[in-house]
């Protein structure tokens, strides 16, 4: 490959460059929260599974247990979330949101569909509702070969 | 949002485990090189525009300064690149393949070509160029926004 044509236009190098954008409009959005996507999900996946179990949440944000253990520490040390030993195996540690957390999770709802509103910006309405469709085809149907897969709460629960 | 479903239909979240799940394809296809999507797109890059400054190679890739001469460090000490001193400014340093840099990205082209096929496999033809033409132009609109551009070879040259 002498010619950089055959990079730019391959998927893994686009999309990439869309991950890029995508954290970089979220930051600029969400500035003032200083809250990065990731650490953003994990709250999300919080608010929406309270004292859930560690490894079962790194599964929910779709993300490898050694960067969610990472995340929650630096969530913990600004008091938006807290970790409790399960009662049953006190191993294994419960995470839940602060009222901190709680707080901001729903303070930053708008700012975060402003970047999204952003990410989608160069398309048109019937454009955002095929890319949409596609993309979600490709993480779904590709879940399997991801090192950090998402794994859905039922699954996790019938499993 | 108490639902997890509104996070797992954002487009930054689904750009994410996309791009997960391309640097995971990648490693798969070409594990026995032991490269990284971004340490290949560097190879290629020197490859395209041999002894080029290190500030526009990050710019050719999409890459911030700072990770790119981490990922030159990386290939420098497996001997796949060299860095020498500019003629006209020997604080900046111009960056090449070495001899082994060639023979490796001639030996990885069909690896990658494979994980790339891989990538778009839950699409079909007509699919696949609806995608890529969509996601094109998102990168390409949104290329300002991003804290790590594309910058483009003629624009760099032209400047």
């Amino acid at each position: 490959m002498k010619n950089l044509d055959v990079l730019y236009a391959r998927p893994g190098h686009l999309v990439r460059r869309c991950h890029q954008i995508c954290v970089s409009l979220f930051l600029d959005e969400c500035g003032p929260f200083d809250i990065t996507p990731i650490q953003y999900a994990v709250l999300a996946a919080l608010e929406a599974s309270p004292g859930i179990e560690q490894i079962k949440l790194a599964g929910l944000v779709a993300l490898d247990r050694s960067s969610t253990g990472y995340v929650i520490d630096r969530l913990e040390a600004r008091a938006l979330v807290r970790r409790q030993p399960c009662p049953s195996d006190r191993r294994l540690k419960r995470i839940s949101l602060t009222l901190l957390g709680e707080v901001l999770i729903r303070d930053m709802h708008d700012y975060v569909e402003r970047a999204q509103e952003r990410i989608l910006a160069p398309l048109n309405r019937e454009e955002r509702v095929q890319f949409m469709k596609l993309l979600t085809r490709m993480a779904d149907v590709n879940n399997e070969f991801s090192r950090a897969p998402l794994v859905l709460a039922e699954k996790r629960l019938s499993a």
